[in-house]
């Protein structure tokens, strides 16, 4: 933490003057109540999902708490967006040792507020309490869709195409810069490789497209072949992805060089859209990936057997000793 | 923790092994996926609310894993009791450091299915994640009412009657037993009290028989007086409360003589849910309590003014230091 000496007013004062306000939803009662009501529009179902973050493993004690904040709502819409949900609102629980002061706490409710704006959402509800432990904030973000319609990870077919959004390794790259690894790389690239670790871009509007045009969807979050596995697992598919087509950024070459594709493949953080659709939507792909102004690159292919690999241009097996984060 | 030698698998385990099968709702995918997918019954609004306990400040090291597992549920369970709203599930988000072993994760396991036999719930998805800090769960609980009938806090009327189920202050007086108080104490006393506070009873029934009946409603955690402070702020009104009338358990009176009902106006984690409702329900509430097997005390009066008070049975104010707890 960058600061402690601001003084602390009582848990109430506190929700009454950083959240009340962020809760806009007329469910979440301007937050003088126990519980939130809600309920998806006629047609749909609620989408849910949580991931908590904590101080020391998922974020730095000295990442300015706007991008905490926002890393731990983005998160969560990340999950959603790679379901097709259209995100409505959040829980947030957070745990919060006395060390942290007000300004600390002000900013991270800046953050929230900016995201709430950026995607239309409200918190809902929530909770504070103290804790001996680390700064550490759960987010249960809810989202809605058409009965039905949620992206599975459990629809792969053999010869469905492999897509992934955006650039990958890049957050991972950036975890490496904080952690005082590519001192001699270039300020630009240091700074969006350090960017992409603290504010992940939950890719909304492309999973709201991928509705009915994806047959499985996920997103990347543990690293791109641990993901892929999980796929590969739930569907009872191999997924062959090949290491030259993987989209990487110019500063995360800077960075790792020849070793770039091998570290982004399972690098972790990246809050992309892995998904797989049939051959014949290729072109439409292209489409939704133009009107969303995102790349949207093919990696690879689904086949009849089991498990992930990574292969060179020659259809090899590169070996990888280790497919993505784990936390245990 | 009384272990931590058991060796631990990975996360993707761990969730295979031991929280899999508690996802029994069809909406979660047997945790194979990133979300779950949840709605409520056609003319009901989803409830939502979410609470975090934490070792060491909501519950101690050595309490048995399986309690620790209940009561993360139960307090939110109380929550969604007191709100007049039925469970359907929760997801679970567990930081877990890494001294905890698999022997404690399998106890607490078994906490959660016992609990869901018994409230009827399902896991619905989850988050597990490392931490250098304390054991801390969160869980975001969600259940389903008649659209527009959830209980508020805010519809407390003056003429109205304070009422409160169960007894008062025992969970405050478990802790004191933990923390080494009251060791000339009969033991079936101590063991009562350290119950209390262990194990929470969420008081579904009453909940659900309350809807339109109650005015104003809410669960006990903080402390019936700062409970019931937050419903006189947010409804416009002053509640009184009379110190004799406090129900209180022949434990607590054990433990605490003469200062029991003020210890136990203020000591939270009581669970019990404290309402409002107009004096013509009074014997409409002796008979719900009746058919809950449940003591429902009548505890005071609802003014016009501000604020709460504790008076003596004449009606002179009870001085009130502290009148619940508060994290900060």
């Amino acid at each position: 933490m960058t600061n402690s000496s601001s003084e602390r007013p009582g848990e109430f004062e506190l929700i009454a003057e950083l959240f009340a306000p962020l809760a806009t939803h007329a469910g979440a009662f301007g937050l003088t109540d126990d519980a939130a009501v809600i309920a998806p529009p006629a047609g749909h179902d609620l989408v849910v999902t949580t991931d908590t973050i904590v101080e020391g493993v998922h974020f730095l004690a000295d990442d300015p708490p706007e991008t905490v904040a926002k890393k731990a709502l983005r998160v969560n819409l990340s999950d959603l967006a790679a379901k097709g949900a259209a995100p409505i609102g959040y829980l947030l629980a957070i745990s919060i040792p006395s060390r942290v002061g007000m300004d600390w706490l002000r900013d991270f409710a800046s953050g929230l507020r900016e995201d709430q704006q950026a995607f239309g959402i409200s918190l809902l509800g929530g909770d504070t309490t103290s804790t001996p432990g680390p700064i550490s904030i759960a987010v249960t973000a809810f989202g809605h869709l058409p009965v039905g319609s949620m992206l599975r990870r459990s629809a792969a077919r053999s010869g469905d195409l492999v897509f992934v959004s955006g650039t990958i390794g890049d957050a991972g790259g950036g975890l490496a810069c904080l952690k005082r690894e590519g001192r001699s790389l270039d300020e630009a690239h240091r700074a969006f490789l350090i960017r992409r670790f603290r504010l992940p871009e939950p890719r909304t509007a492309l999973g709201l497209a991928l509705r009915g045009v994806a047959s499985a969807s996920l997103d990347v979050s543990d690293g791109l072949l641990a993901d892929l596995a999980h796929v590969a697992d739930v569907s009872g598919v191999r997924i062959v992805v090949e290491a030259a087509k993987l989209p990487l950024s110019p500063a995360l070459r800077a960075l790792k060089g020849e070793s770039a594709p091998l570290f982004a493949a399972t690098a972790g953080d990246d809050y992309e859209i892995a998904f797989t659709a049939p051959p014949g939507s290729r072109s439409h792909i292209a489409e939704i990936a133009h009107q969303c102004g995102l790349p949207v690159t093919e990696i690879g292919t689904v086949e009849p057997g089991a498990g992930v690999v990574l292969t060179d241009a020659n259809g090899r097996e590169i070996p990888v000793c280790r497919k993505g984060f784990t936390h245990f």
